[in-house]
């Protein structure tokens, strides 16, 4: 990640000891000093989302580069909204979105890297994983699936599969969506209560709801273990979905800023070609 | 396809006899009068892609079926600038937009539907195909690659293929851009004047123009043969790209109104969930 961050809520997990309970889900600051003075924010999330649509065709002519965002979430962290607000207005021409769910029989009869490999980017796309091969030292991990040895060559695994990545190109961002346990009762309490979101409640949330400490414990884990200047993970306060929003739209766009894409030189004299 | 055709431009290809020298590629009724009176137009084109972003998520949510958007048109016709404008609004999760370009070697090495049976559209999703199956009886009966014959084979095995499509529950719509040959050459030169689209520019495709009537009259024939009330051709006229893209979120508004998608019923009762 380049050195120059934008100034948001979000925390950018650089050493072995960071502490996920030191970051406020609730955290807004430097967006505003409280959740309802917002003015500021519309015109700058528009005139991101302008930057974005405009980067994304650059990277998409140029042809060379790709840009990975990993997304990860506890249950109503708030993914599938995030990568709406992030990537509605960017050419879906350019955009490869990724959902992982429990793995199927045959992905199963390969390693955990196979079937997350088949969906990195392509040159000049922007790919984006809801969920990831991160879920495989999260709750493979909390429900005792693997072992501690497991997981530690998991996680040497995954730094050298997205270090392949960004060798080849491939700028990796990766955002935990911190939520706080209460934000997931209400959120869980809306789908019950509005008949139009019942679908999106699955009673099997309210299990994994009771290992809420453990999941904590393994992304916090994974997250001192994974996070490489290349394949930065930013744990993103994710209470308030604006700020979780606006925050994820300056780190995007200021990576792709650095990335600087430009279209390619042709090999031909415009001049001298005839339409007849 | 639904009976009640929305009031567009585009020309629903019904029988053997179709004629492609019949549509005007400069038609804008009933849109407008003039292509400078457009006055109605931006209003209307936002109301539809609310409405696609709605329905797009009840698609989603309903998980049973899907749309595939196949795209065609001659070099510059508008195939990048149509998905941009169409699905720009639209959650980029539920869209997946597969580009077909000349095949791999590897594509190579099995029948010519293979590489395209691989990118339909998932459940729940949007599929678009940027070019598609028909280029195999498009440039290749341009070019002689394959006889009369095979060409007779190929629209049978289209024909074929997208009844299983259809059969399993994907709405499959065609689109061709019809545009003149003066207006390629606009756009062709367009590309070369200005140095920020230069890249987009290919000396090969100065080659292909010059097969321009060959093209016309392939295109007239996949479109006689290969369109069904289930997968039906539309040719758009598409000298004006507003009418071009009016006329195609038109078309596809409609179709998903007609699937009128729901979402699933939930299987438990959200008065007897607790959260703790």
């Amino acid at each position: 990640m380049n050195s120059k961050l934008p100034k948001t809520p979000a925390v950018y997990v650089k050493s072995k000891s960071f502490r996920l309970a030191d970051v406020d889900p609730d955290d807004i600051t430097p967006f505003a000093n409280r959740p309802d003075d917002k003015s500021d924010v519309a015109p700058r999330l528009l005139e991101l989302r302008r930057r974005l649509s405009e980067l994304q065709e650059l990277l998409y002519a140029e042809h060379r580069r790709s840009l990975l965002i990993v997304l990860q979430a506890m249950d109503t962290g708030g993914k599938d909204g995030a990568i709406e607000n992030l990537l509605t207005g960017v050419n879906p021409a350019g955009v490869q979105v990724a959902t992982f769910k429990a793995p199927t029989s045959e992905e199963l009869k390969h390693d955990f890297l196979w079937r997350i490999h088949a969906q990195t980017p392509k040159r000049g796309h922007i790919g984006v994983f809801n969920r990831s091969h991160y879920e495989d030292v999260l709750i493979t991990r909390v429900h005792g699936l693997i072992d501690a040895k497991t997981c530690q060559e998991r996680y040497d695994d995954i730094n050298h599969f997205e270090q392949l990545l960004t060798r080849n190109g491939t700028v990796v961002l990766k955002f935990f969506l911190h939520i706080s346990k209460d934000e997931q009762a209400q959120r869980l309490q809306a789908r019950l209560d509005d008949p139009a979101k019942n679908w999106k409640f699955d009673p099997n949330d309210l299990k994994e709801r009771a290992y809420w400490d453990d999941y904590q414990q393994a992304y916090e884990d994974a997250l001192r273990h994974c996070s490489s200047k290349d394949a930065p993970w930013f744990v993103i306060p994710a209470n308030h979905k604006w700020a979780r929003d606006l925050a994820m739209s300056e780190i995007v766009v200021a990576a792709l800023e650095a990335m600087n894409p430009q279209p390619p030189k042709v090999d031909f004299d415009p001049k001298q070609q005839v339409i007849v």
